[in-house]
């Protein structure tokens, strides 16, 4: 067992150890931290991170309104310590279906919902100080990577170069923490938000023109997908550069990547990418790119969503996304990625990219 | 250029001439064959197939509910023209911003949203009977491939073993025409809805074991996966088992491996594998593995979804399926293939793919 799972079991034990003495004491109770909301996270803006406010909780055993989140901590916990010690992992819909079933005498369920458990996951993450991952629990894959980076598993002992598989590129796993970064050869990482401009770009062969690694998040990126582009940046040095939708949907997916989210934001140093840029979609690429024609009329839930990413604190101090949003709002139009292929297929390779990739003041940060 | 692509440039062109000629004449006109709904297909009991009834429908430029899509027509099979001479590859969503644009004088959007481009797609794909990855277009993609299965990109050379990837696997792209199977070593495919179970599977060594490749759908199959699945039972004679959540939609995605769907019936025999083998969930397992207390109740959209598929005519003679559909009915639950997590992580690969693959009766058809 390596000295990582030891501490890792080590934490698990002390916190239920201490559970332990409680009971000999008569009011068993544990303290955890609270989960991540407006209010209880706050925005550091030097470093540009979100971060967790340790906001301390208490679960009593024997407070009524706890009893239940208590022993379902409990069993989590447990399941973790099976897991790390017998080398598996298991998803947090596996965790759900695990656990559940029905104590006898008082007739009730462990877990009614996988809505139930996931929070507790979360829970026991913070209080513990451990991700997920590193609890043998995993959230769902979503993702995929293509460029001249060689790969091993260091648990199968598995090794790949991910130039080397076609268009299809390496789908990312729910988690990477036995993904070891053997070899690099690239300048920057370039993570998009679609797969079909991951595979416009690779069947232009920009990847190899531009020396750089591409990342797929399809769509809000997946624990697998942030951890890959957090350790392509802090181990290995080498600048992220993002390109979603000019919409606030692609907006906050770009938000996550580089500052983390309020729901994670208990693990934004591992997670995030602060010095992250934002190539596009700008609301200026419209009118420089001339794209008026390919544009979308913004939807009601778009406009909501805007004003609230508007007032969101990383964002209110930044002239240049306000200026973004508010032409957003004034002229009520949203623009995708895809929307460059109106110029040709192999604008977005040949011409956009290229022409504000070399030129900083294009970028947005 | 190859054979092939001379082939369908050939269609392509014969098509522009045939209307070209007809302008001539005075009255532009084109033959199509209408598409797949439950009036426009016919069930192939013996081969459980779906197939398309050429139904000809016509679209005429001086009828003005057709020009239209006369037009539009001609614009997509000008771009996939194009598309195969320059050796390019462009997505759905690319076809419809690259085609976008406004006619001046009379002042008409080409396409007013993907909507529009989509039908003209599966249109053309009729009309020509080609089907579209061969005219350079694709869907999104979806899906992961794992096993001792070694892949050729024949564009781009690369080789590689889908064994040999980590717990990623390889992610299949939208379109696999180029994709050379090299050499397999392998007894079956299995198929499975979820990533989540992909990866349990992965974890346990359950291909190698078995030999067998793994993939997974995430969901309705894509374009790309059902092909490769064809390719593998009719190019390399491996059976192919199908393994969803015991629910309608788990048993239509197998419905949809198995006899095609009936928007696409025009190429039913290029994607389908009619004699696929269903594994589970099944409403029987639920009892069998005593999975109770982890099924979930039916909602009433499942339930509406329910009563289509029995009356749907690859269903309606199916003794086994109304079986199942009745029971779900009547005890109104269903199950997800994850549930099975209860009984312990190992379990769906060391006990229950082992008991129901080992056992022909416990399939169905």
């Amino acid at each position: 067992m390596t000295d990582n799972k030891i501490e890792i079991l080590k934490k698990i034990e002390d916190f239920a150890k201490k559970i332990y003495e409680e009971f000999e004491r008569g009011n068993p109770k544990f303290e955890f931290i609270i989960r991540g909301n407006l209010k209880y996270i706050e925005y550091d803006a030097i470093k540009d991170l979100i971060r967790l406010k340790k906001t301390i909780g208490r679960r009593e055993f024997f407070n009524l309104g706890h009893t239940r989140k208590f022993t379902q901590t409990i069993l989590i916990a447990y399941l973790a310590k099976n897991l790390i010690e017998n080398n598996k992992t298991a998803s947090i819909r596996e965790v759900y279906y695990q656990l559940k079933h029905t104590i006898p005498i008082i007739n009730e369920d462990t877990f009614n919902s996988q809505k139930e458990s996931d929070p507790i996951i979360e829970d026991l993450e913070r209080t513990l100080g451990v991700i997920r991952e590193k609890l043998h629990l995993k959230a769902d894959r979503k993702g995929n990577v293509y460029g001249d980076l060689t790969l091993k598993d260091k648990k199968r002992g598995d090794e790949w170069n991910c130039s080397k598989l076609g268009m299809g590129g390496w789908s990312i796993p729910s988690t990477i923490e036995e993904v070891e970064i053997v070899d690099i050869n690239a300048d920057y990482v370039l993570v998009v938000e679609k797969d079909a401009l991951f595979e416009r770009l690779i069947e232009e062969r920009y990847p190899e023109k531009n020396k750089c690694i591409l990342i797929s998040t399809e769509g809000q990126a997946s624990r697998g997908a942030r951890r890959l582009i957090h350790r392509l940046r802090y181990e290995h040095n080498l600048p992220v550069y993002v390109f979603t939708d000019g919409d606030p949907w692609g907006y906050y997916i770009y938000s996550v990547i580089k500052r983390g989210s309020m729901k994670l934001s208990h693990f934004s140093e591992l997670l995030a990418t602060p010095d992250a840029k934002f190539v596009g979609m700008t609301m200026d690429d419209i009118r420089e790119y001339h794209l008026k024609d390919v544009t979308i009329e913004l939807k009601e839930r778009d406009i909501k969503r805007i004003k609230e990413l508007m007032n969101y604190p990383w964002f209110r101090n930044k002239k240049d996304w306000q200026r973004q949003f508010s032409i957003m709002l004034t002229e009520k139009i949203k623009i995708e990625q895809d929307a460059l292929a109106k110029r040709s297929l192999e604008f977005v390779a040949d011409v956009y990219l290229v022409e504000k990739l070399s030129n900083p003041d294009k970028l947005l940060s």
